[in-house]
């Protein structure tokens, strides 16, 4: 049946209320509007990011119903008008970051945060603020972060897609869309990880894996992996942690048992959980004189606080990494490449496999630190 | 008279209560120990780090009587043992900073921060902890932070001495002592300014214009002074200042003025006061997606707070310079090979000039704002 340009009807998980089960509901995908093309999803998986939101009940939370879901990897289905980047039939990922090509950062080499769309936790499409989502009583649904990839189709800004080779199977490309290349990223171009170097990674879930995997890309030879989770160890072997503390099994602080064991400090340290009291860590076992401290975690409350003294008289420096500074149309094919010369490990993040109707499960399993990634398949 | 091996008594500005006018005094300078060298100094300029710790009743300040100086020029006038370096009647700048060339700090290129003799506003000799300087009734006097050259001879650790080249005249040359290399250091080798960029100054003292002086020399092509002192565009020009904010003439903050005036942001903003509202206020119109935010002042006592959340998402960083990241025995010949291409302004940093007898007025000078650099000579 031919469905270009025409609502398309099908089947998604649905987010009704903060922090309840989602419901697999029949939702209308309308048509893609100018910039604009829908992609039929071949599987998701699920971030730590969508469970943040889906907790909140206020700002940057708080709408619903909502279709979460934002990495992904998917088949276009249909083009809405002035879309000449990719045609019918083009496997793509979406990202939540857009990289327009038009503005200022995205022309850059510098920056990933372009200036024509700037980052939102938003519930609308990025160009003309409405929704292509809604179900068979005409309610409007909410999009999550440019994706909302927890439902068979899905309609993205043209920004939001990197069209991609197929040699890499689906459910692997597909963490590329958010936590392998936020982790692997503020390695290798946020942090730029020097060979030799030792760095320290606090959260060891995928995000820290991610970094793990890019400072082995690196040539780091020390890589210190911090987890409140024994598990984590084994896990973290597989790319690259040669260290492991948990600080259950400590007497001192994290920082201080790593300053003793690198003789004054990692020379990057990266806080991966979202803990304000974390990036205090992190930036006590950088190492004087050249050391970075690197926040990847998401943590919207917190307040740092840092001796302004102590930053001109150390030598250390602060930064965040917003998907690991990577800029999607020209990163991602490259960080495939990498996997398919067998360089980067994506197949050790994948730890659980279901089907859409299963999404619940996801939820449960990365909730209770058994999952690192599990990928959801629409046809499973 | 050889005085080699022997105590000199001679002339020194002696401050005997935080912040009481000096006074010109007999003191004795003991000869110099192992790795220590004893010089005549030829003149000395006074810098605000001086005043900072000169009005302080307590810690890190509160050694009395003391002789504060830091910024210098010299000549070798005798050796104590195992001092290789240097000869004597070699042309010498002592440096607050050591450069040990022994740790893994300094065998580095990337650190200057010497892990063998770390810095301390301290009071006494580095490698022995014990003072050089008394006066005639045996009344011990405190060194100040490795130099105390507010008198005809010192005696400074050879870790603190670079031998330079008698090309430059010395009132220029001392400058690079402390002031002009942290300023340009801070540009050229802490932010690595690009050409193009634009570069905001807060505080267009002596720092703040080697600031200026750097940005020029990588190629910047816009630099905004922040100043309260009216007098100090035109004093700005001299060092590639391209345009001044005087926030007593805006309505809005320094910060929001920038953002407009330059789209966005500063690509690299310096704080060279040291109160903790300018550095927040210099982070607040950094570029996003790669604006740098560079301490320089010295603040003891604040506690600068950054939201987590803006860290992650905005791309910008924050660092610290100190000492420009120079490395006294490396980057003093090779500025000063600046100065004498006529690549690198000194000159117009020397505002005043006095005799030793008439340091006070130095003082007054710096104080009143109505010098940049006043150069002291000991004998004028």
């Amino acid at each position: 049946m031919e469905t270009e340009g025409k609502p398309i009807h099908c089947k998604a998980a649905v987010c009704r209320k903060a922090g309840e089960a989602l419901k697999i509901e029949e939702v209308i995908v309308a048509p893609p509007r100018s910039r604009e093309v829908r992609i039929k999803i071949i599987c998701t998986a699920l971030c730590h990011s969508d469970i943040i939101v889906w907790k909140l009940e206020e700002a940057p939370g708080g709408y619903f119903p909502r279709i979460f879901g934002h990495e992904a990897i998917g088949i276009v289905e249909s083009l809405g008008e002035n879309v000449n980047e990719v045609k019918k039939g083009d496997l793509v990922i979406p990202t939540f970051l857009p990289d327009c090509r038009e503005c200022k950062d995205c022309l850059s080499e510098k920056s990933n945060l372009c200036s024509k769309f700037p980052f939102s936790i938003s519930p609308w499409m990025p160009r003309d603020g409405t929704s292509r989502l809604s179900n068979t009583e005409g309610e409007v649904l909410y999009h999550f972060i440019n994706v909302s990839s927890f439902s068979e189709y899905a309609v993205v800004d043209i920004a939001h897609i990197t069209k991609i080779d197929p040699s890499v199977p689906p459910n692997k490309a597909c963490l590329l869309s958010c936590g392998v290349a936020t982790g692997v990223g503020a390695a290798c171009k946020t942090a730029k990880v020097e060979a030799g170097s030792t760095v320290a990674i606090f959260g060891i879930g995928a995000i820290g894996l991610a970094v793990a995997e890019g400072a082995r890309l690196c040539g780091a030879t020390r890589i210190i992996g911090v987890d409140l989770n024994p598990n984590k160890f084994e896990l973290g072997k597989k790319f690259g942690v040669t260290d492991f503390i948990n600080p259950r099994d400590c007497n001192n602080k994290p920082s201080e048992v790593i300053n003793k064991m690198t003789d004054g400090g990692a020379d990057y340290c990266f806080e991966c959980v979202g803990l304000g009291s974390l990036v205090q860590e992190a930036y006590a076992c950088c190492r004087k004189g050249w050391g970075k401290t690197i926040i990847l975690g998401v943590d919207p409350k917190t307040q740092l606080n840092f001796s302004s003294y102590d930053i001109l008289h150390s030598g250390k420096s602060i930064m965040g990494s917003f998907y690991g500074s990577m800029k999607p149309k020209s990163d991602i094919p490259l960080l495939l490449q990498r996997y398919v010369n067998k360089e980067l490990n994506l197949d050790d993040f994948i730890t659980h496999e279901v089907g859409l109707e299963d999404i619940n499960k996801a939820f449960d399993l990365l909730l209770e630190g058994k999952s690192i990634r599990c990928v959801i398949w629409m046809n499973k």
